[in-house]
C-alpha cells in the first residue's frame, strides 16, 4: 500500500466537522488533500491556509478537478444527495456525514440514483469506530456474552444546541437519536418494532419547535433481542456515552471517558474522576481518526464501506418510526421489502 | 422505647422468605417472635425450635392469640388478603410480602375492608429499604441531581425460578418487575403512562406457559418524568440490580455489589472483581434487616407504613397495565380516579 | 457441634472493643457470656444489663467460676500477660486483643510459662479475618498470582488518639504499625530484615511525646520478598486500609469500603463515592465476627489458634525492630535462634 | 508564534525512542525536522525517508547545519554529555534523554562545561509530562490536599530488558528508578535521605550481573515527606504506573491505563477490564507529545526548561545514594553543598 500515491481528496464544509476531517486529512500519509469547498469561501480559505490545499466556492469547481479520488461531505444536510450523487457518477469515493437527508422520499430517490454503482460511499456514523463501541460489538459478534438478548444505550449530550440548530435538525429522532439507532443495527442489524416515548422536561424553545428534549426508544430485533436507547438533549456532567450489551452468558459495558485516570479523595467523598469529557468531537476523536482509516482501506482494497448508504437509510427509518410511535403511543412495525 | 416490652410477633410461612424474617425478629430487640404459622406444620416446629416461639398450623390459633402486636405475612399469596383482613379487625399490625394479591378485583375489594382501619400495615418492597437504593432516592428528595428527569432501572435476577413457580406466579410483570414499578414510585410516586414490550429470548417452559422471559418497561410520571425499566429472568454474572437516576443537575446512580473489594490483575485482564452476589436473600440481607426496624418504628410511633396498602395496589394496577401494553402495543393511560 | 452445649465465656473489660466482643458472644449461638469483669464495676454492670452476664470487678471472680470454657481479653494491655498466664493455667481458653505486652521480656517470660500448655490461645490480629485481606492471603496461598514478590500494606487511621492514650500506647510501631506487621507475617512468615523511617508531620503533641505520626516500614522474607508498610496517625478520607499482593503471575489488592455502592456524577467531577468508613470498629465489623467464629472453632475442634502467641511474639520483635532501624538508620536483621 | 518559522531540528538516535521523537516533530507544526543522525546510517536512513530529513553518520555534519535551533538527543548514554556539550557551545537548544551520564564525575564535569550558557537544556523526564502524574502535581501544588505528607509511586515494567542492555544500564537505582526518583523530586524537589533494598526475585541473569530485579527505595523530604519508590522489572498485567500522593486534608491518585472503557461481567468475576497498556512507548505516547511542546515553548518563550540539567544531575545523585543504601542497610544523607 505504501508504494502507492496518496489519494487526492476534496473536503466539503469549513465549519466544525469540517475542521476535524481537515486534521484527519492531513495526518494521514494516505491522503492528500487537494481543495477545501464552501460556499463561505473565507472559512475554506482559512482552513486551506498551509496546508497545500486550494480553496473553492463550489461544488463545480470540485467535480472539475481532474484525478480526484474521493470527497468528504461535512457540509449541511440538504447539500448530502446531490453531492454523493454526483460523486457516483463521477466514479469519486465519497464519505458523507449523516444523515442522507432528513426527507426519506428523497434519500430513496438517491437510492435509485446509486443503483448499479459500485464506487465506495461510506456514511459518517463514527460511533462505530469509537474504540470502546467497536470493542464491545466485536466481543459480542465474537460470542464471548453467548446470545445478545438486551442492549441499553445511553446517550446525553452535553447541553442542547440553539433553536436555530434545532428548528432544522429533523427533530431530536432525525438528529441526535440517529446514531444510536445506527448503533443499534451495529449490534443488531434487522429490527423489526420500535416504540418511543419523548418528554419535555427542561428546554423551552426546544418544546415550542414541536421537539423532545428527552427521548426513550425500544426497538425489537428479528431474534427478540431488546434495545433501549436513553437520550437526552443535556447531561450536567459531560458528554454521557455508554452501552450495555446483556447476553446469555455474560455482560459487556463500555463507559464514560476521564480525561485522566486521577481520583480524588476527601471528607466530602471518595474516588472522584475528573469530570467527563464534554465535547462530541473530543470524546469521539479517535472514532474520526478510525472512520477516516476505514474509509482509505475500503477504497484501496475494493471492499464494500461499512457503514454505507443502506445503514444511512435503516437509521432515517428507524428515526421516523420512533416518532410516529411517540406521537401516536403505538408500536410501529419496520416492514421489510 | 427501650423501657417497653417487646412487640410480639407471629409469622405465617416458613419457607425461605419465613425464615430470613424469623431471624431478623429473633435479632431485633424490639421483637419477641411467639408463634410461626404453617399447614405445613413440620417446617413451623423446625423454625421454631430453640426460638421460644410456638408452631401452630393454622390462623385461627394465631388470632386467638392474647396481645399479639403484628403479624408478619411470609405465607403464599393468596393467603395475604385474607390474613391482613383479620390482622386490621383485630388490630393486629401487619407486615405483609408483596403481592397482596394476583387479582386485581380481591385487592380493590380488600381496600372497601379496610377503609376506616388505622392499624399499621406495611408492604413487603423491600428494595426501599435497601441502603443503596434508598440514598440514592434520599439525595434525589434533597435535591442533589435538581429535577429528576430520566430514572434507570435494571434488574435481573440470577436464574429463573421452575416452571411450577412460574406458572402461579401471576407473570413476569406481576410477579419480578412489581418489585422495580414499587421502585420508580419510589422515586416517581405519580406514574401516569405505561408502555412495555416483552420476549422470549432464553427459556422454553416460561415461553409455554405464556409468559415472557424478558421484558422493558416505560412509565411516564406526572411531570413529564422518563423511567426505563429492564428485566430479566437470568443473569450469567449474578443479581443484577441497579439503578440510575439522572436530573437536571447531574446523576446518582447505585451499582451492584461483591462480596469483598479484592480485584485481580493479570495478563488476562486487569481491575477483576469478584463475581456478584448471587441470591436476593443475601444482596438484601440488610434491606430485610431495615425494613423490619421500619415496621417497628411505625407501630412504636404511630406512623403511618411507607410502602403500604395503596404503594401494593398502584404497583399491581401497573404491572397489569404493562402486560396489557406489551399484549397490545400501546400505551396504557393510568387513570386516577 | 449443634448438640453441644454452648461454651460459657468471661469478657475482660466493658470499654470500646470490650463492647464490640460483647454483641458478638450475644449473637453467637455456640457462645454464653456468663461474667464481665471490670475494675470499674459502673462500666461491666452496663455493659451486663438484660444479657444474663454478671458484673465483676476482679479476675479472681472470673476464675473462681467453674465451668468456664473462655475469656475474651479486652482490658487494657498491662493485664494481658496476667490474664492469659492463669487462664492457660485453670485450662480455660482465651482471645486476648494484642499486643501480648509492649515489654519484650515480659512477652518472652509468659512464653516459657505458657510451654507445654495445650490450652487454646488466640492473639486478637483481628485484621487476618477480615474478608477483604484474607480472601487476598487465601488467593496468594493458593497461588493464584504465582510467587509472591511485592506486598504493599497502606493502613492509616482516621485521627490521631489523644496524647493520653498516645503517651501509654509503647508508640507508633508498637500500637498501630503491629497490626500490619501481623498482616505483613499472614503473608510472608518468616521476616529477616527490617528497616524504617519516622516522621512528624502534623500532630505536634505526638512529636512532643517522642513518637512518629508517620512511618514506612520495609520487610524483606526469607525468599527475599519486600513488603512495605505505609502508616499515618489521621487520614482525611476515613480509615484507609488497604493492601496489594504482587507475584509472578499478577496482582491481587483489596481496597476500602464505602457504606454503599452510590456514586455521583455532576459537572464538579464524576463517579464519586460516599466517604469511606471512618471508625475501626464500623470497618472491622465482620473482622470481629470472624474472630470471634475462628475462636470458637479451634476450641471446639482442638486446633491450634492462628493466630496464636508467637504471633504476638513475632510482631512485636518486628515492631521493636522498626523502632530501632528508625532511630539508627540501618537495616535490623530479624535472628532465629 | 504561528508567523515565526519552524524550528530547525536535528534528530540523534534512529532507534526505537529517535522513533517516536521523529513521529512528534513530524507532527508538530513548530518543528521542520532537518536531519536524522546515526552512525548506523541505514537506520538514519530508513527513518528519515519521505520526511524531507537528511540522514547523516556523524555529529560533525550535525553540527555543522547552518541555522540548526534544536537538537534532540536519543542516542547512547555514553553520546548525551558530548552532545549537550557541543549543542550548548554552538548556541543550539537540546533535548537529552536521561540519564545525563551514568558516572557523576563526568555530569560534574559536564556542567562545568555548561556554567554560563543560556542555551536551553531539557532532560527527557518525559513522565513529568503525562496528563495523569501532571495533573496530580498540578493539584497538589494548588494545595487541593493541603500539605503532602506522603508520596507513594509504584513503577512496574512489563519484562525485562535483555541481559546485553541491563549490562550496560548502570543497573534498576541508575536506570529504571531514575524516572520515579525525578517523580519524586517533581513533587518534592528537596530530598535528604535516601534508603533502599533490593532483592533478585525472578531474574537469573540480572543476578549474574550483579544487578536486582526488584527494588525499594524510601526518601524524605527537607520537611519530613515520606516518599515511597516501589519498582520491579516485571509486571505480568502490563506496565504498572501508579502514583498515590496523600495529603492532610486528602488524596490524589494516578492509575493506570486501560486501553478502552470496556468491562466484562461473567459467572467467572465481575467489572474486569482489558488488560493495561504494556509498552511504555504505548503508555506514555502522550507525554512525549507534550514533553516536545513543552521544549518548543521553552525556546520560543525563552524560558528555562523545566525538567533541566540540575534534574537530570539530583536524579542521578539520588540514584547512587539508592545503590549505596542497598549496598550497605544504611541511610543514605543528601548534603547540599
Amino acid at each position: 500500500m505504501s508504494s502507492e500515491r496518496p489519494l487526492k481528496v476534496a473536503l466539503f464544509g469549513s465549519g466544525r466537522i469540517g475542521q476535524v476531517h481537515a486534521r484527519n486529512i492531513l495526518a494521514n500519509p494516505e491522503l492528500e488533500l487537494v481543495l477545501i469547498a464552501d460556499p463561505f469561501i473565507e472559512g475554506a480559505q482559512k482552513l486551506a491556509e498551509g496546508t497545500g490545499a486550494r480553496a473553492v466556492a463550489t461544488a463545480d469547481e470540485v467535480f472539475a478537478e481532474d484525478d480526484l479520488d474521493a470527497i468528504i461531505v461535512g457540509s449541511p444536510t440538504n447539500t448530502h444527495v446531490d453531492l454523493i450523487s454526483r460523486a457516483a457518477a463521477r466514479g469519486v469515493a465519497a464519505l458523507c456525514e449523516k444523515p442522507i437527508d432528513l426527507d426519506i422520499d428523497r434519500v430513496l430517490a438517491c437510492r435509485d440514483n446509486l443503483r448499479g454503482s459500485n464506487t465506495p460511499l461510506m456514511l459518517g456514523f463514527n460511533r462505530r469506530f469509537d474504540p470502546n463501541f467497536a470493542s464491545v460489538q466485536a466481543r459480542v459478534q465474537a460470542g464471548e456474552i453467548g446470545r445478545l438478548e438486551q442492549l441499553t444505550i445511553i446517550s446525553r449530550d452535553p447541553a442542547p444546541a440553539p433553536a436555530s440548530y434545532i428548528a432544522g435538525s429533523g427533530g431530536i429522532f432525525r438528529d441526535q437519536s440517529i446514531h444510536d439507532l445506527d448503533m443499534a443495527r451495529f449490534f443488531v442489524p434487522d429490527i423489526v418494532e420500535v416504540s418511543a416515548t419523548g418528554s419535555n422536561l427542561f428546554c423551552d424553545y426546544i418544546e415550542e419547535l414541536g421537539d423532545f428534549d428527552s427521548v426513550v426508544i425500544n426497538l425489537r430485533g428479528a431474534r427478540g433481542e431488546q434495545i433501549t436507547i436513553i437520550n437526552s438533549r443535556h447531561s450536567a456532567f459531560g458528554h454521557d456515552q455508554r452501552l450495555e450489551a446483556f447476553g446469555s452468558d455474560g455482560m459487556l459495558t463500555a463507559g464514560n471517558l476521564t480525561p485522566t485516570s486521577v481520583r480524588k479523595y476527601t471528607a466530602a467523598g471518595a474516588e472522584g474522576a475528573d469530570p467527563y469529557l464534554h465535547f462530541f468531537l473530543e470524546r469521539y476523536a479517535e472514532a474520526y481518526r478510525r472512520e477516516l482509516e476505514g474509509f482509505v482501506q475500503s477504497i484501496r482494497q475494493g471492499i464494500a464501506c461499512s457503514p454505507g448508504f443502506e445503514d444511512g437509510l435503516e437509521a432515517l427509518v428507524l428515526a421516523n418510526a420512533a416518532e410516529e410511535s411517540a406521537r401516536s403511543g403505538r408500536v410501529v412495525k419496520i416492514g421489510k421489502d
